[in-house]
């Protein structure tokens, strides 16, 4: 499968989504929905793979849905195939958004946003289930719906509270206000503003403090374990699956690596992989528990 | 029904409710407590309410519990019609301020706390499940209940921690200490701090850009959406809700107006209405589980 | 039973726990484990014991779990006495940071994490399930984990995205960074920073607003309500809960002398005792459902 809206390439560990529709601004379509979910199945089945980064080509990171179906672009009785595909939810096709934030919020491995221009709708929503955001002093973010007469979607009325707090998600989606980068930061919702030059930069950084420091089977089960845990009934439940995992991971080559390289001052290099090394015990979201037989 | 302890008005699409007891600080009581709750009945019911500004007469938003009882107060043995009107819970009567707030919870239009003054014990409690808190520079707030040797009612156990994070609510909670409006802001319990003559007309502000600019539908579909989410098991319940949505707003009136005024860059006119047109899928919290048959 | 590996006191109604192994940067061990159980159990079965300073001797808070083991530290098939003791889980041996940590999270007495050092590994999640985290301006974090080859335990993939927010939680958990004590400040994860030598007068002026104006009864109670009710299913059942403890404690000893000293403007002399007078309708976690029986 070759992408056609989003450029993806792997380099020193770490993989880079470009969002790429430049010339309308990266709006989302069904196209760059599939392509989304199949790059972080590459992701995930790439032990080359630490870290993503995700960003836009040119000036804007993703302007929100496509609305060149015009006053029917979300209406899927007459334009079926733009976000649902043939999964269904009640009978109802399911949110195109929301299959891609549930795939990322499933990743393996961390996910940094890198906000180079303004991300609305979608655009800001796909972001949510993403480890990490910063943004450039251009960015600008929108939860837009109620101004265009649909709802939250991606599940983004599930992530944006738990990201920065019921109040300040109910502000930003009951107003749809488009915000500049220092109000999102303010509110928490990215936790650096960058010059444009210096915000890719700033995203590698980040991911190579993953790739050179940690063992893999470490952070893609912590990254499980926090994300799924968000809705865990108690922290018995966090409590069972440690106890499970740090008696299987302890005894692994990793823990030994780890604790040998420390003791020596040096430099650990984990011999474990992903793909053959996670523990089952690893706890995680369903992949889809809406999909057709 | 004439309200006797608040003010209710309704203008240019904002309903105001004033705690209106100012010689007692706003003392709450057992018929403020139905007021309250009447107030919001009329608010979900009525098309022309698009937000909701809650304010309180005087110096002081709301003393907290008018302790005309002196010793008594809280002794629902002695004093039974105090809070608890019939409805029980295994046998105890309802937790007056728990009612008012699961009843704002679940209200259809957003809610702007505009505290004016001292927000102490329900008081401040009753402000946890609006949407938006703003204040002036004379108010103070204090979950003063361990000082009065009762527990932290309004369902605030709940609320709070999930508003300002479980260790600022402990901290609140445990000392029971009154707390300047800056503190409340470093805390993020509020979200501003006005001059107290800039209060009002800020709320008002607030209020606008959600009556001026957003689908009425879409707003409480949302505003569902997100209270409710909070205590999703999982991101796809909100994912279930979503496409469901989706799918029935993106192909209703509402949506196709708010997508054509977009790229017309004109304001848009949405023809939909809460009391006709809100699905039977938006997710809530139930109405009063606990109420007698 | 005499501890080793802590210093345990009571004076003027605050407990203080101090990490004491000093020469080893108190690093944790199986009988610190054993001894911090035994502290809380103490500490709730003491009524004068109405808050708890936790601290460490010397330079460190605590450097971790001890590396003593090599390689195998976290190996518990080879070193099996080291955290597990003989609780299982699903045929694991208990985690054993999680033990301490779930203990603390059920503590009916406020707890306060004075930092004076650094605090890395178990070191800094056992004090997630605390209330209030202040620290020294030497003190410093790490979330360490996943450069050691294991996972964070001690339940703090619960706790921390709920202390901090998931955004934060995951970069300091991907990236196994050891982070000084502003980055924790800004982040969230402490509340303030003090100078080394104001750090535990500042502890113990929090604990003395808790022990000079609460009722111990009350606190208790709000302490289980709040931290059982994060993973609470809905604020109906804080609602619930709400409504049976105001019931019995609003007709309760405390309740009349906390309004009785309020409307006499002189300070309350409460007579309920923890251990004979908390109802048993507090909720709370489980003690351990994992144990064997």
């Amino acid at each position: 499968m070759a992408f056609t809206e989003i450029e993806y390439g792997v380099a020193d560990g770490i993989a880079t989504i470009t969002l790429n529709r430049p010339d309308r601004l990266n709006a989302f379509t069904h196209t760059m929905r599939g392509e989304l979910i199949e790059a972080f199945d590459r992701i995930d089945a790439d032990d080359d793979v630490r870290a993503v980064v995700v960003t836009g080509a040119g000036r804007a990171f993703c302007a929100g849905a496509d609305l060149g179906g015009g006053g029917d672009t979300f209406n899927h009785g007459r334009s079926a195939e733009m976000f649902g595909g043939r999964d269904t939810v009640d009978g109802s096709p399911r949110d195109g958004g929301g299959t891609v934030a549930l795939r990322i919020a499933r990743s393996l491995k961390p996910v940094i946003a890198a906000v180079n221009g303004p991300a609305v709708g979608v655009g800001a929503t796909m972001t949510l289930p993403m480890d990490v955001r910063i943004a450039s002093g251009t960015a600008r973010f929108g939860f837009v719906f109620a101004r265009r007469g649909i709802v939250t979607e991606a599940a983004s009325s599930w992530f944006l509270p738990r990201i920065v707090g019921i109040s300040q998600a109910m502000e930003w989606a009951m107003t749809g206000r488009v915000f500049p980068a220092d109000e999102a930061l303010r509110g928490r919702l990215i936790s650096a503003v960058h010059a444009p030059d210096e915000l890719l930069p700033a995203a590698y950084a980040l991911a190579r403090e993953v790739a050179d420091n940690t063992s893999a089977v470490s952070v893609a089960a912590i990254r499980r374990l926090m994300w799924s845990g968000l809705s865990a009934a108690s922290p018995w439940e966090a409590h069972r699956a440690d106890s499970i995992l740090m008696h299987l991971l302890g005894a692994a080559p990793d823990a030994a690596e780890g604790v040998t390289a420390f003791l020596e001052k040096r430099p650990a290099t984990f011999p474990m992989r992903v793909t053959r090394d996670l523990p089952d015990a690893v706890p995680s979201w369903p992949d889809n528990p809406y999909e057709l037989p």
